[in-house]
């Protein structure tokens, strides 16, 4: 099997963590990198990323995550919030950014601040909240697989209630809403789950081939 | 650097494909198994995937794609369409599923029917139809960052009219719209964003560590 498909074979989503095993600093660094380097429309990045090790944080966060074991139990728990609404600022402050770090005048990107604006700014609040969630997806993907990599196992989770999330986290009033966990870590021996066949629609069901 | 950043620094959005390489067979089927084997809520994968190598199907999406070279010049052009709708039979199918792959009588599933049911089934249409586009976009990051685990280039697109889309390709009438593309192919030579610092968010801007 090439090693493509060999660590996405291996990852699961972990039930239960070894709660005695941290991800190392520089493991960590590697993780948040990945992550940093995700693509998303435009290059936008309309997404913020906590990552909280803090223990007492995660045991505040237990029981608005249907008190899953996972969240206090891995050694860090990452939570993807994206941004609810934005304004010009976004695309401003991306392309100063790309002035910048491509040492381009600021002037030389008018025509394509204007390009975005017009697709993004008037859109309504709910359809802005779907699309910067929907980059974050990308992200929080992007680093579960870095993980796997690593050989660094996760659970992505989705069950939890975002609006205490936001409370316990300070997102209240960010223009940020948590969308969705993933919790890293290392999977205990005791979990049986790791043992059992994966689950997946056949090459058939899933994929049309034109 | 590690391999894990490496090519993760290596991918870039492509926005000139060379029409005379293709994927090959087996590299194709990596791709694809890599995305059959995403991760999703609950593991109900709820998308379909349309994996489009066919000239003349790329040039009639091609004016739907905002006219983007990417669409006729790519190798394949890989169009993940997630389920607008759904009822219980997204669960009885993936519990089918489970029952066969990991030899459990479908009986012992029935709380858990019951429990996913519960979650999903009522939702209004348009939070089920976000939340299946969701999981669309963990496949699509997944098939995009295996890719570039092959030096394979992608395009990620959002820039096309899903309504033509599901036109052209059949999805009217089957609870499926075309949420997100990824062009796949070779980058041409004379693709000069290649040559791009990445622009990204700062580790600062992105982060907070608690």
């Amino acid at each position: 099997m090439s090693n493509i498909l060999e660590h996405r074979t291996w990852r699961y989503a972990t039930k239960k963590f070894d709660a005695t095993k941290k991800v190392s600093d520089e493991d960590l660094e590697t993780l948040l990198e990945a992550t940093r380097l995700s693509a998303s429309s435009y290059g936008l990045q309309p997404y913020h990323v906590l990552v909280i090790s803090d223990q007492k944080v995660k045991e505040q966060l237990k029981p608005a995550s249907w008190n899953q074991s996972q969240i206090t139990d891995a050694s860090h728990v990452i939570v993807f919030a994206n941004a609810t609404e934005f304004g010009e600022e976004l695309v401003d402050d991306f392309l100063a950014n790309v002035s910048e770090t491509r040492n381009i005048p600021e002037e030389g990107l008018k025509g394509y601040s204007d390009f975005m604006k017009s697709k993004l700014i008037d859109l309504p609040t709910e359809t802005k909240s779907n699309w910067t969630a929907r980059q974050a997806y990308i992200a929080f993907g992007n680093l579960m697989q870095a993980a796997a990599e690593l050989k660094i196992d996760t659970c992505p989770m989705e069950g939890f209630e975002s609006d205490k999330y936001n409370e316990i986290l300070g997102l209240e009033g960010k223009n940020l809403n948590a969308a969705v966990v993933l919790a890293v870590g290392y999977r205990s021996e005791e979990d049986e789950t790791q043992h059992l066949p994966k689950v997946r629609k056949s090459k058939e069901e899933l994929f049309t081939l034109i």
